[in-house]
């Protein structure tokens, strides 16, 4: 399926074509597969995670007001219709039928699946699964901090803790085109950068094993988790995907990592966008997420495209559409991200600071061509 | 008074009337009602409370052009007169007429008035005063700092200035619809953001008992001021008003505060709105002022409301003019946010992104729906 | 040579005038005079001092794609050929006709030179040359971390090295018309911002002496070398330019200077300009380097160039090119700040926000007029 009539502006066909190919998806998790009532719908879009607060509702949100205006029509509805006339339509076809009518019309080929998603319950489609509903291929990310835990729950001595996440690591990045991390700001706003030694980390591995199924939060197993899988990653030759923190913690890892060859790529990087292009500009292992950034702009994403145009190279975005939760999470993730970058093309192109073979070759690089050379796909 | 002919774009009429509709003004101060030499003038329009350096005027900036655009029409004068003219008329008029108009021209139904700008002596204009002049209905705001002075300068023990503080805060929060704190930022960049302990607390009053009159800055005292504004504002069923300072110190602390349950307002965000509103979309208690972000921005303000528009929930924005010195800023305030929301709707009419109705809603939401609901007025 | 057909807007003439008038540059580093080869060249075009990975080119780049858009007509090919057609062109005219064309064509009348690029070998153009190569003056600018490398390099005891860093830097100081630090965020993110007392710099000194080869790392040290340059700064009436890193370190040391009169002059603030723009808004004595914003931004220079208006006082806002390595540099330095603030003055011309004498002279004051105010010139 094609996503065609999502562009807002007028582009030359090269560019055209460009922007609407499929896609390389580099950062999404399952999406519900069973019908959902309004509340738990809601609380699925909204990035709190909660139900909204008495006399408010998460469609009151630029998430919510996509949802209305962008997915209604692929439910073969006008836009703009009332919340519970969408969640009606979206009963009555039942959540399958949504799911392949919102992911197939994303127009991606390739999703890069969040491992820890795998087993979100019987609700959540499995990743194969949901690479057949959105006529998409899926290959695997491994959550580092998944090793973790099954780890930690598993090792009978600290010396045991510290070969056994090596080897549990190594064990998923055989099966997985990158590693990710989503632990690093919780090592707090200006985590120390360096490995620890090995005896405060054993110590520490001892304390962990005394309380086994806590999050883990001690910042020398955070760090030696993030090292480990730093030497993993070089092993295996994967990229180690990543979030930072609001505060910029996790900056000085990044920086750290440089010299050991592994490709870092920052997640999730709206509304600090600029701070993650920064780096990127500056650091050349650094590649930065542009998807979940216009995915949230919406009627702004061209302008969050065009901050993130203005610093990093062009071989160093890649698309992921932040998918969770909803299918609807996917398909806006693809559409603002076309849209948003058709928006800023057509601003080059208008300018004359481009040609038209350079924007039609941008978007070919960020939608699926850099994805395809830094995951080997 | 309406404030007709401030939109910079055509909308439909119902968009129009909302966006002219009178507006709960959630942050202001008062302002002179002196006449005012041009030195004093130019340094209460300053954000930087000082004359403007040898060879430069205060006026050589976002906020002088402003006044010259915008104020000077106000005062029967043609747009972008001259400082000296612009000065020469207010003078003329006498600073109660021109309060009388540039107020009454800000289209303000309501005033949340910080308390601690009462005592600013006889130049400055009381709350029942301002809002008669502005044809508004006044309600108070607490500033926490406030009684913490007061209960500095009389308790007698370090016991009594901890049991003297919870009740000072009470009797405010009994007369008042929200708590406000400017002190977070003082703490350092990091604050811990826990409860001190009452040993702790203890001591450190002894301490600040011996030196009443200086400005608090003990980390303890500010923290246990905080938190005992939090349990007061949980028991009278009011919001916290809070500034975070540059640096994003109190964050920390916002996200410590969600568990109580008492909202949080996030004041003066600009130029780092965009962090403000990641903490909005992410955390269902935070609120976020977004008057003070386009009065700085003038043609900018557009700009400014569609970032605070891409992230934030619209049930959690609410505007505030963020007005102080004299009456230009609170009329600046409100005129800016008029036409930046103005051109931010504008656009996602033009998109096709919201539909009429949407942008009518939300105009009316963040001009002072939202604000009843909260303050409860 | 005037820079005329850069400008993206209709104008009227007086701003256009205003725009298109020679520059001081208040910030610039020699340029190579050699021939360079592509991966030199590349390199030098980059901000990361490295080659491209395998498979990229810098090329693929915002200031690449600049380079071939705006100053390939400078070398007499059409807008947006192939990088190998741009550099054989290039190869074809040698550096000196290259070096000569493109920096006449900035339009510059004056630059302030870093002088620690004048020892950059016989590749670098030095200041004098790169002055008559672009048909401009030259003065200097003395960076106070080359004036530590040579004290602690030739200072026989730890009492010497404080007293001839002083009377280094004085010296400095009286022949150039500003100071520079460049090693503020390398003391780390929080760096205390008082004076080190004369006991603590005695004894880092000694241990500097023992390394004198290394790069300053110490954060005594640095402090009391931005001190010292502060004393100097003051008794010769120069102020001080000074790097802020990304996550906002060197803040406190600004906030700090403030009581000595010292004018800080804030360089290199993309993509982090709008906290620039808050401390510049909020302490008088705060400058704004504005050049190299939009210098990277291209297309979206109108935008940073409005984020910048929108906050930091017109009087403190000052152009420099940021040029390094090669000339391009400088030439598209000078090109987008022109383009970026034409396009938010006519933007502000058609929104009636300013008039049009308005627009004209806050052109003429960023592109020079503060500059010589601030510098004596």
């Amino acid at each position: 399926m094609r996503p065609d009539g999502v562009l807002p502006v007028e582009l030359p066909d090269v560019v055209r074509e460009a922007l609407l190919a499929p896609l390389v998806d580099q950062s999404c998790h399952g999406v519900r597969r069973d019908d959902l009532t309004r509340a738990r719908f809601e609380t699925l879009l909204s990035e709190t995670g909660v139900p909204a607060p008495p006399g408010t509702t998460h469609f009151d949100t630029p998430a919510g007001a996509a949802v209305r205006r962008w997915c209604a029509p692929v439910l073969d509805l006008p836009p703009h219709v009332p919340p519970a006339v969408y969640l009606a339509r979206r009963a009555e076809l039942g959540a399958a039928e949504v799911n392949r009518r919102l992911l197939g019309a994303a127009g991606i080929a390739t999703f890069l699946f969040d491992d820890s998603a795998a087993p979100g319950g019987p609700e959540v489609l499995p990743p194969d699964e949901m690479g057949r509903t959105g006529g998409a291929g899926t290959v695997a990310v491994a959550r580092i901090e998944r090793a973790e835990e099954e780890v930690a729950a598993s090792a009978v001595s600290a010396v045991a803790y510290v070969s056994a996440l090596a080897q549990n690591l190594a064990a998923r990045a055989a099966r997985a085109v990158a590693l990710k991390s989503v632990s690093a700001h919780r090592a707090g706003p200006h985590p120390d950068e360096a490995r620890p030694s090995r005896g405060t980390v054993i110590a520490a591995a001892a304390r962990r094993l005394a309380r086994p199924g806590e999050r883990l939060t001690d910042p020398v197993l955070l760090r030696h988790l993030l090292w480990t899988a730093v030497d993993v990653a070089r092993e295996y030759g994967r990229p180690l995907q990543f979030h930072t923190g609001p505060t910029g913690s996790g900056t000085g890892f990044v920086v750290a990592v440089q010299p050991m060859g592994v490709p870092v790529v920052l997640l999730r990087c709206h509304p600090f966008h600029r701070r993650a292009a920064h780096l990127a500009s500056t650091l050349p292992h650094v590649y930065v997420d542009v998807g979940a950034a216009p995915a949230r702009g919406a009627t702004g994403s061209a302008t969050v495209m065009a901050e993130l145009l203005e610093s990093v190279p062009f071989h160093r975005q890649v698309f992921g559409s932040g998918g969770h939760g909803v299918a609807e999470t996917c398909h806006l993730g693809a559409l603002h991200y076309r849209r948003g970058l058709a928006g800023a093309l057509a601003a080059r192109l208008a300018d004359g600071e481009w040609s038209v073979a350079d924007a039609a070759r941008v978007a070919q690089m960020i939608g699926s061509g850099n994805a395809r050379r830094l995951y080997r796909l």
